[in-house]
Formats: structure tokens, sequence, C-alpha cells
């Protein structure tokens, strides 16, 4: 069955995306301490229909050049996501709540603790953005000298997300009798160790916190290098992409989804959603008249710090922006994101200043980028999501929360004329809304009763 | 300057406090996935005007005889706290919001990171409460084969603590620029890196969050042994204690005032609260057979089982229930909670039955518990109060939220007539309530500017 509408995501940073978002004043200029904008921002997205808000994190500052970071307040102090979505659960009820945390500095028994409980407290709503961390800063806040190689933190991953998922099924559907007549509270054979000894972790188990509304929270996923793509098909159930054309996004969507079918898996338990940077104007001219005021309000130095997460091991602060970069700084292998430093190469390459590449990343946060109106933004939606390049896409508003009410007021009814998107919620869980199956527990559908006498 | 009126937490067990709790008609019998329970629970304190809610913490399933366990929801599957108390934060504006984390099992980044990100979104109203655990089962879910001993976890807990305090003043109070001409947003003078480097963790910092509206977050502490009221003394503004006798209490809040007096802190600077167990009912008859019957409903191998968090290491299911427990079975050296231990020798020494301290144990949790009137409670309380052994108490209703109900349609209006306890909310802070100092930030304190070009 192919999805009859498109989903969509809210991404939240702060204040927008774009880097110089908090000089606009459609920006809430406090935004990372300012619990009631956030709330303000979910009930916006819940009046759009969204699938589900989006919630990036990194477990530290960012580094590089202080002058330049100070002109910019993104990565820099912001809300942890577990509490910020437990905090906009209680103010919303159909809307799902996707958080990110990373394999590499937490424990798996925390994690799956802290999204089942999510999942109670949110009635179905959580979902988890497994990130692995291309950032060497957060190993300097864990007692580390140096992040995981790529391969090793893909391990780690691997076994980590194994370990969640055993945990989550602790505790059957069924467990919980609560009897009061008899006196049981639960099932002690529905109760199940995990007993877990592996590369990174022993975990005991079991959880103390019940089986959730969802099974498992909904598992999501971004890394697109090889060993990414790999985990994917084993576990993502949300594949956040940052293609830019159409073709290669289809041969993206196709591929993964073969490479579902090949673990075995229904090849319609995946949502591949790009990035999308949405510049809305009344005009295409009013539009850009926006984009251009931003980039206008970006720092030189600013500018190249912002390519530091490409290039995470070169120092940009000496270079010419008005020339391409430098290509022996490219020759480096570093331990960043592979796709974004592919990207940063091929224009290169092509000639392109890192004046140039700046802007247009600054603008796009290496997604795709529409400026112009509700209509024309729409168009391209529907072009995608009709070609079969996409399932949905992830919205990166630039300013918040001026460009989510542009988004909510103008694009959506756009897509809902067009039948492209729901015009209400079907449920109230996200696993329904986005039609992904609910996971059977492993012991009820192995059979297995648990009859050890001691915990 | 001696505080005016009492200072009350209260202390929240899903079903409550009382082991047969769950199987009254007055307990939310599905308390530990009931996020709405809990709302309703997070309102009835603020409108009994309570300086805070506590919530308890472990990080694993009670271990034991199974059989015996299945007949008790605690510690078996709930609500993890920093995502339950964001919610409650957000259907609250008054209460204050007490959490506990281990030191032992967590990391310091990403705790300090957790707390001061909740002390935003509550708007200053959160306290964390430190523990060490003593709990076998959390080391398991960690990949570690055992826990650490006694002395070893304080030595972590210490270090923990002071990574913490350095972490939440990364950024000083006035850091934030927010200045939409200049384009600036920070005063990269005014962020600071940590670099710490001890004997458990390195974190270079600086955290990623603000400076909270309370500087800190309430610290609070609950370990009497002599390592834990060292640590009181350096770190604590709230102990719960678990005095059950006036003498001892006096003595005991008096020590901790001289010991922080050695420390260089205010003797004011810390709020002595031994937990309290009110069993209410319009008459001392009606309150005696609610006790009664409750302590009916539970079975001699689930009474047992109660108490091994005193002797974690001891079985005790083949003892006889009507005889005292066998005094070799005292003697091994336990991992465990001293006071609890030390108490119970007491009390087998004084040819007390299993059963005798059991039901005792089970009615109180080693607290004191108090079966009677409102009136009569409060008549207790303002004794102890007027008498210089407490700054307040920590409530344990022991039905959830029968319990809660009764005492603050019952006690609080007593205390109130009595001038014992406020009318109103002072404040919307945490500390300003309990008339706790804000702390000041280090490198504010010692005018130290951050002065280095990168972070």
């Amino acid at each position: 069955m192919t999805q009859r509408h498109m989903a969509l995501g809210a991404f939240f940073h702060p204040t927008g995306h774009h880097l110089a978002a908090w000089r606009h004043p459609g920006a809430q200029i406090d935004a990372g301490t300012n619990i009631d904008h956030y709330l303000d921002l979910a009930r916006q997205a819940e009046r759009g229909k969204f699938d589900f808000i989006f919630l990036a994190d990194a477990l530290a500052c960012r580094h590089g050049n202080l002058d330049a970071l100070s002109h910019w307040p993104q990565y820099m102090a912001y809300f942890e996501p577990t509490t910020l979505l437990a905090a906009m659960a209680v103010v919303t009820r159909h809307i799902g709540l996707v958080g990110t945390a990373t394999t590499s500095f937490n424990q798996p028994w925390d994690i799956a603790r802290r999204y089942a409980s999510l999942d109670h407290l949110s009635k179905g709503r959580i979902g988890w953005n497994i990130v692995t961390s291309s950032n060497q800063a957060e190993a300097q806040n864990f007692s580390l000298d140096r992040h995981f190689d790529h391969a090793d933190r893909y391990r780690r991953a691997e076994e980590f997300v194994q370990v969640a998922k055993g945990l989550w099924d602790s505790w059957e559907d069924d467990a919980f009798l609560r009897a009061r007549d008899s006196g049981r509270y639960f099932d002690p054979e529905k109760l199940h160790r995990l007993d877990h000894e592996g590369e990174h972790f022993r975990v005991r188990g079991p959880l103390n916190v019940a089986r959730g509304p969802q099974g498992h929270p909904v598992l999501v996923q971004a890394g697109s290098s090889e060993a990414g793509r790999g985990f994917a098909a084993r576990h993502a159930e949300i594949v956040f992409t940052a293609q830019t054309d159409i073709d290669e996004a289809r041969a993206f969507r196709l591929e993964m989804r073969e490479r579902l079918a090949r673990e075995g898996r229904d090849p319609e338990a995946i949502r591949i959603l790009p990035g999308l940077n949405p510049v809305l104007g009344s005009t295409s001219a009013e539009a850009h008249a926006l984009r251009d005021g931003l980039a206008a309000m970006i720092p030189v130095a600013l500018g190249l710090e912002a390519l530091a997460p490409i290039l995470p091991e070169v120092d940009l602060s000496g270079c010419d922006p008005d020339q391409p970069c430098p290509l022996h700084l490219l020759a480096a292998d570093t331990n960043a994101s592979k796709s974004g430093l592919e990207t940063f190469r091929a224009q290169t390459l092509a000639g392109r200043t890192l004046r140039q590449i700046y802007t247009d990343y600054i603008n796009a946060r290496g997604q795709n980028s529409i400026c112009g109106t509700a209509a024309e933004l729409a168009d391209h939606m529907e072009h995608w999501f009709r070609e079969g390049a996409v399932d949905g896409f992830l919205i990166q508003p630039p300013i918040l929360p001026l460009g989510l009410e542009a988004f909510v007021d103008g694009v959506i009814p756009e897509l809902q004329k067009r039948g492209l998107f729901r015009a209400d919620y079907a449920s109230n869980t996200l696993r329904e809304n986005l039609s992904l199956a609910r996971p059977v527990n492993r012991y009820t559908a192995a059979g297995i009763r648990n009859l050890d006498p001691r915990l």
C-alpha cells in the first residue's frame, strides 16, 4: 500500500534554521531559554497537522572561533530535547515528538528508559532520532580524548539499538493484571530479563517502564554513508536525507526500499524525508528579499565558521571568501558526516567560492531551499512526492515562529487542497498517523514464558 | 533568621507509599503509566502550597522473589523523573520540582545539562536529589559486575557535583546580549570552559544551556552515614532524614548546622526534612482502620521481600515471620543504606519479630508514621517544628491521590490556621520560596574574563 499523503515533520532550531534568524523581528530572540516559545511552536505545528516535531541535539557547545560564534545562538545554549518533548507533549494531543539522542556518549538502559517513559507520557507519540555524533567536542565532555572512529560508532550504535529493542520488550503488553481481588499486580511469566553481554555493553534488564503504547518508539535515522544506510535498513522507520536532486532522491528511496526487503522488512515500513527549507513570501520577490536580507546579516567570519561541521579539522579563517576553497584543505580524511563533505568537494571542484558555498549552506543547511510563494513551494513538494522521490519532507523553517506560521497558514492549506496532506489526524499515535506497524513483543511472538522464580 | 514557617515536600510514589496502596479504591491503579494522574497530583500539591514535589528513582527493576514482587508495583515500572517533572512543570506555576539522579551510573555533563534545562523549563523551580545508589541491580544495567563500594561512591559523587557546579557557571548571568543591531548574541568573555580533569571524570565544557533562573538547581541529599553527612554539609540545601525520635532529630539538625558552619556555609542555608507518613481519618479510629486494612492486604512473602533494601544480601524467605530475625543474618557487611540497617539491628535486639518489623516498615518506610486526624497530625508537626527538631517535612502519602487530597484539605488548613505554613506562595522559584540564596557565578565573583579566542 502506498501512502496516500505525504508525511511532514517540523524541525525546530531555537530561533529558526537561518544563522541570522535571531536578528529578524519574526524570531523569538531568547528562544533557547523560553519555554513558552516552544509550547507555542508545538501548538502551531499541531494546528498544521504535522506528523511530528523534530529536535536535533549535541552534547557540547560548538567549538571554533569564539568571536564568529558569538554572532550565532545555534548549538550554543538551548533546551535538552527529552525534557522539552515532555513539556510539549502536555500541550498537544496528536502530533508526534521526535528527539535526538546519540549512541556514542549515552548508555542504552538510560535512553531506552527515557524514550519508553516518554511514549507513555505522550500516549504513544514518541520517536527517537538515533545519531552516532560526528562531533569531537562531545567526546571531551564525556571523559574521552577523541571520538570513536566512524566504523566503531556504527558498531556501537548497532549494539545500542539491539539492547534498547530488547529492553522495550521487557514487559509483555498484557503483563499488568492489576487485580485488586487476588492482589497480583503483574504476571511474573510476562516479565523478561535481557541478560545482554556484548562488545560495548552488558545490560541485565528488565526495563522499569511498562511497554509503551507504540510498543517501541518510532526509530529515526539520518546517516547516509554505507554504514548509515545499512543501519537504517535494519532499524529506521523514518530516514532524514539531504538529496537536492530529484533523481538522486528517487534512487536513494528505491535503494532504501530494496535494502529493507533484503533485510526481511516490508519496503513500506520506512518513510524517506529530505530536509526542506522554505523561505516564503506573498510574492516570489518578497521571499527573495527576505532571504537576501538574512544573508546580508552574516559576517564573513561566521559564514566560514558555519562550514566547520563539514570540515571539522580545517581552519578556514585565513581563506579568501571570494575564491574556491584551496583543494589541499579537502584532502584530510575527517570523522565528520560523509555526505556533507562530498557535496562540498563537488561544489569546490565546480569552481564555487567559499562565500557562495557558505551562503547556500546557510540558506539551506545542506538541504533543498525553496524561496517563493506557498503555491510555488507546494508545486515543488507535489512534484517530488508524485514522482516517488520522497515520502514527505522535514520542514526547516528559517525563522521561528514566523516561518512556521507562514508554512501552516500558507502551504498546508495548499497541500490539503491538492489532496497531498491530511485534513485532520487519523489517530493519536505517531505510528498510526504514519501507517507504521506496531512491533510485536519478541517474547509474546515466540510464546516464551519467564519461569525463573527470582528477578 | 529562623524560617517563619515550615517547608513541605510531597513525595510521590505511583500509587502511594504503602505497599498495598494500589488495592485501595482511593489509589490510581495504573499510576505508573498514567500521566494524567501525575498532572493531577502536581495541581493538587500546588493547591496545597507545598514547597515542592519529590520523585525518587532507581535505574533498575527491583530484584528478588518474583512471586512476592508481583504483588507490588513500586520500583518495578513507572515514569522516568526528569521527563515527568518537565510535564508537571507545564501544568503548575509555583511549586518546586525535585527529581532524583544518581552520580554512580550517570555522567555529570548529562545530568548538569538536564537539570539546568529543567530550571529554565520550569522558570526556576528545579531541585536535584543527589543519590549514590545502594542498589546492586543498577550496576548490572550499566556494564558493571558490581556496584562501587560506599567510600568510592561518595568520592565519585563529590567530583560529580563539583563538575556539575562548574558547568552551571559556564555562562555568566549576563552573558547573553542578544543585540540585534550589532549582531552579537553573546559576550565571549562571559562564556567559560571548565577543563576539569579528575579521578573519575574529564569534562571540558562549557555547558550548552544558559545559567538557570536559580543559578544552580536546589541541591538535595538524603544519606546520613558519616560520608553522607559530610557531603550534605558541603553541598546540600535540603536534607531528607529518617529520625523517628524528636531528640535524635534535634541533635541531627544541630549537628548539620554546625557542620555547615565548619564548611564556611551559613547554617541557615539548609533545610532538614524528615519523611512523614500521614494516615488520616476523620477520627483516629477511622485512620487506624485504614492502616490495619492496608496491612491486612500484604502477603507474608511480600512483607519479607519489602525488607530487602535494608538487607540486600540476605534471603529472608525461609524465616518464621513471627520470630525475630536470626542474628547471624545481620552479621554480613552490606553495601546498603547504613541507617536502615542500624535501625533494623536495634529492633531485632529488642525482640521485635520480622512481621512486626515489616509491618511497621511498610506503614512508615523507615520514617515516622502518624495515624490519626488532621489535627493530631498537625500537633505532631507543630511540636517537632517548634522544638527546633526540623525545618519541615517530606510528606509521603500512603495512597495516591486519596492521601494527598486528605492532607491538602485537612492538614494544610490546620497548619495555616496555626501560622505554621504559608497562605500563598511568596515567589515563583523554589529557592525563593525556601528562602535559599541564589549562588553567585564563580567567574563573575572572581572577575574572570574569558580571553581565549577559540572555544
